[in-house]
């Protein structure tokens, strides 16, 4: 939380506080995913984080480009929900046991984070809509189209890999 | 994170931390969730908020009859995510400025808390089905269809009230 009072006097105060909220979101998971295509142990789960990494990279650009468009400085806040998503993703990234329901696990948290940012770009479409600015409305979307797919993805694999090798109980 | 390395041998060890989490954040839900209702503008607003309240303290409820089931403990996690989701909420919940741009940043985030609870229930909800705990598959079952439908309120709050109500640009 911060120690000064946020102003939000209008909805274009919400919408930049919205993008800077993501656009350290964003960055927090470039950190973030290679670590988790690491400890991954299916090859296609692997694949998907990595595929993931490379779209996160682009989503960051489209950020910056929108920045750019307001004249606006894209720092200056850091999503504390992210580092709490991280977090989660650290505890099963250092666990010991059985590699297939660790990945599991790491589908789990990953799903979190794609509903994170599923929200997050949804919210800021409608907002970059009702403020009339076409450009950040196209961008957003797109990406919001790319987390959407990427949280279908796992769902699949979940379904395909890891469900079937996970043992049930412990051995 | 946590200090010592999470031993997750089987998909009942994800089912059960992933439980854990959720309860967790459930629980710190029910204490804020309050004061969103105390800084919400609209009448809409505040009257959705209280009605997840109530939903909310169902939901525990319903994962303390897993737990019973289970015979094992509810405590025991902290979920961070949620603890960086609540901090969100405060900053806007402390905003200075127009109530109707706050009370857009507060469904902002409040979309973000639905999105949250959404995947974990999903996850938990396939979870109990492949480790057959039929019971428990019907319990998430009914919050997540709760969790779903809140979120789409929230939507609708968001475009009837919220977005006519703000002003577009600082005044």
């Amino acid at each position: 939380m911060k120690l000064l009072s946020l102003k939000i006097n209008s909805l274009t105060d919400v919408f930049v506080q919205e993008l800077r909220d993501i656009y350290s979101a964003e960055n927090q998971l470039v950190e973030s995913l290679p670590k988790m295509v690491d400890a991954a142990s299916a090859g296609e789960l692997r694949m998907g984080f990595e595929q993931h990494l490379n779209q996160t990279k682009g989503h960051v650009s489209r950020l910056d480009r929108i920045f750019d468009g307001l004249g606006l400085d894209a720092s200056g806040e850091t999503c504390e929900a992210m580092e709490g998503l991280i977090s989660e993703a650290k505890d099963y990234i250092s666990a010991e046991g059985d590699p297939s329901a660790r990945d599991a696990g790491l589908i789990a948290v990953a799903q979190k984070i794609e509903h994170y940012e599923i929200s997050a770009y949804g919210t800021l479409r409608t907002l970059a809509k009702h403020l009339n600015n076409v450009s950040a409305q196209e961008l957003l979307q797109q990406t919001l189209d790319e987390e959407s797919e990427a949280d279908k993805k796992l769902t699949a694999v979940a379904e395909r890999q890891v469900n079937v090798g996970a043992n049930i109980r412990p051995q």
